[in-house]
């Protein structure tokens, strides 16, 4: 029997898409590069029709990628050709949220921040915040171990989800991790979160909840170069302050960000540091004068605390919107996602600076500074001949600067699509064959995301 | 060739043992109820020794067994019968360690206290500490994925491994994680650390070091009930506090450190709560300024604040040692590790005290509370008929009864020999099946540590 068929035995026509029209949506996510016309598009309900699709694909042979809210800037949902999309948002149930032990239990297509929102009323929040947590899925994050600002201080997504109910490719169902972060033996849990959608499809994620911090801090320092802004970034650390977040964003990505929602940031300032400390009010307190110390012998031209909540809240909003915002300013980008040790955070700075003089492309710099996970703009105009391969040439030889100085090619946009070509380059292959091993022993047809992460363009 | 001859043209006659009288302190470990004789040990000094002997054993078809200092408390070191076991206390040199970035690379046979005292110049620690953090090695934490009291804040071993080179069952040396937490793709340093040995053997270890804190302010709260004491840690959790530890030790326990080393636990108490609070000076006394209100409402018969550091050592050593001392209340003893969830503690204590009496056996306990880590010392005499089924009948009961709670079979101290029996009453048959399945496509030949956590004892 054909697979399409087959599918329309377990879903009504409304959620079986196979119209050239319904399928347009789901041939691309926001990596907007590569676009790809899968043979149907299943809307699940449930997780039993999740398991038999992955069921019918095994036993077709056909490949299949779940896909959220797709988001992904790296292509991590972009289908395969007559391959199955499996989309997740109607899976959008809390199913369990329990205060006192602190952990929810959610379906893969509830959006990040409808988890905070639940558990809101009981003084708690989930903490990994990835800029578009308004809109992306857990599913999304637990597949590309998503990060956010505040990870600095509270890791990224892997650190939080505590267990999994897992389709695997081969259709089996299986239970990875637990209730709690004590569980037995290897990390399996781990071992999904990150996978890139290679292992199977989360039908349930077990996240931890965090007590929200009583108060919060925001400090906007201003700098007359990017490398004094990185400069306090270390001198933060080494002075054993653990800010909630460290975001430095340099003068083109400041008037992306102004042009868009007037965030205030200083009309002068060659870059900005935003710190946000965060506990309760006496503790936060203390430190604020323990950072103010810091920043004044860091140089700054300026420094500004965040006089209330709603100011908080705007430079967080010119922050977290600063990549469309760069649509203002030019009218193609792409956005990197690379990662340096932090300690050579003013060398990449430094280098990525000369890379765009010397390729002639304008660079906006925006980054999670704490971590070392630099999130360069890279503009360009599509329309003007030999832009985008620039642009393209650009990218890589920043991704290359970051493998160089040690670092890693994702801190959290993951390999996808774009970035398969580059793991050669940063893994040996005989780690390389090691991933591969797992994989196949998994799913030796290859069917789960196909064509994503360990398999490297010809 | 025979393997001994094989193993000959690697080490030295007096690194290479294999007479009874030299083989004696390799048949067990910490857990003395299990006694093995391998066929040989080797006292590797290098990491090509490591993996030349891992490849002779694959070649051979051998099983064998990587130990540091023998401290498992589930007979998790323990050898087969005519296996092999690489002792890797020689591999002990810190290869390097950046006080910049924080990180320290290690051999497996450096001494987990050596790490922190290594780094100590520099403000830095490392923060897992196992009650046997000053013999017990990384590499065994690392199979282990071992916990200590200050792993209620800090997290356990997993979130502190950053990469590890790793030499799989089959010789192929590999690169799992990295530098950084921000790596690519899924967790494979956190599919390691917790497989007791299953993936092979650890090269190096690459963790993560953290600022010391200034200062630390540790409390002692005395109960009437053991009862009272678990409430208490509720409190404090629902307030919002995160101690760097939260241990209770009842009755028996205390008398058992108090014979030992004198800790000046409180007489008349029937539990008692130590309660740490660490961060910088202004910090630790604001949280300790709260901490004493909820203590005060959780109904102690007495608080005691260390009023300096010898204080708090002293505190903290009765702890440390309670295992060991309670030895001088019973000639025999088995140490239990289960885990409840946090709001069940109360429920656990009740029915952990219910099911003593029905045994008619003495249970001391210690525990981490804050993790819902429970370590009930079963106490016996070996000499008298019955004592040690009545014991083993016990620790049976508590098991399940954690299981029962939606907790765990261990908390730290590993399945290894011990624990075998449980896996399928905590897992269900497919969730050990797909461990299984990795573990051959890592180790088809089932050399690696063969016999422990994923083989059902008949």
């Amino acid at each position: 029997m054909d697979l399409t068929t087959a599918l329309a035995a377990i879903y009504p026509p409304d959620r079986l898409l196979t119209r050239a029209s319904a399928l347009a949506s789901y041939e691309s996510d926001a990596l907007t590069a590569f676009r790809t016309r899968p043979l149907a598009v299943v809307l699940a309900e449930t997780r039993q029709e999740v398991i038999d699709t992955v069921r019918l694909c095994h036993a077709a042979g056909v490949p299949f990628v779940a896909r959220g809210s797709g988001t992904s800037l790296s292509g991590g949902s972009v289908p395969l050709d007559d391959g199955i999309v499996i989309a997740l948002n109607r899976l959008n149930r809390i199913v369990r949220l329990d205060p006192v032990d602190r952990i929810a239990v959610v379906e893969p297509g509830v959006i990040n921040l409808d988890i905070s929102a639940a558990a809101e009323p009981f003084g708690l929040y989930y903490a990994p915040d990835p800029s578009s947590q308004s809109v992306c899925t857990i599913g999304g994050n637990v597949a590309f171990n998503s990060g956010g600002a505040h990870c600095f201080r509270h890791g990224m997504t892997a650190n939080h989800v505590l267990g999994l109910e897992v389709v695997l490719p081969d259709g089996e169902v299986v239970r990875l991790g637990g209730d709690s972060v004590e569980d037995v033996g290897p990390d399996l849990a781990g071992l999904f979160v990150g996978s890139e959608g290679l292992f199977g499809v989360a039908l349930e994620v077990t996240v931890r909840l965090l007590p929200r911090p009583e108060s919060y801090r925001t400090v906007l320092a201003s700098y007359t170069s990017l490398q004094a802004a990185g400069d306090a970034v270390t001198r933060i650390i080494a002075a054993g302050l653990l800010p909630g977040a460290m975001e430095i964003m340099d003068r083109l990505a400041m008037d992306a960000a102004e042009a868009a929602v007037h965030a205030g940031y200083p009309p002068g300032a060659a870059a900005v540091l935003l710190v946000e400390l965060e506990g309760d009010a006496a503790q936060a307190e203390a430190e604020l004068a323990r950072l103010s110390a810091v920043l004044e012998a860091s140089g700054p031209s300026h420094v500004h605390i965040a006089a209330n909540a709603e100011e908080r809240a705007l430079l967080w909003k010119g922050r977290k919107c600063a990549f469309s915002a760069v649509g203002r300013l030019s009218p193609d980008f792409i956005v990197q996602d690379g990662v340096v040790p932090r300690t050579k955070l003013g060398d990449a700075l430094v280098a990525i600076e000369q890379l765009s003089r010397q390729h002639g492309v304008r660079v906006a710099n925006v980054f999670h500074a704490g971590d070392g996970n630099l999130h360069p703009l890279i503009l360009y105009d599509g329309r003007e001949p030999g832009a985008l391969a620039r642009a393209e040439a650009l990218a890589t030889d920043i991704l290359r600067l970051c493998i160089r100085l040690g670092g890693s090619i994702t801190g959290e946009h993951g390999v996808g699509l774009e970035k398969r070509a580059f793991l050669p380059e940063m893994y040996r292959p005989e780690d390389i064959a090691f991933m591969q091993r797992l994989r196949e022993s998994v799913d030796g047809r290859r069917l789960a995301n196909r064509g994503k992460m360990l398999e490297t363009p010809a």
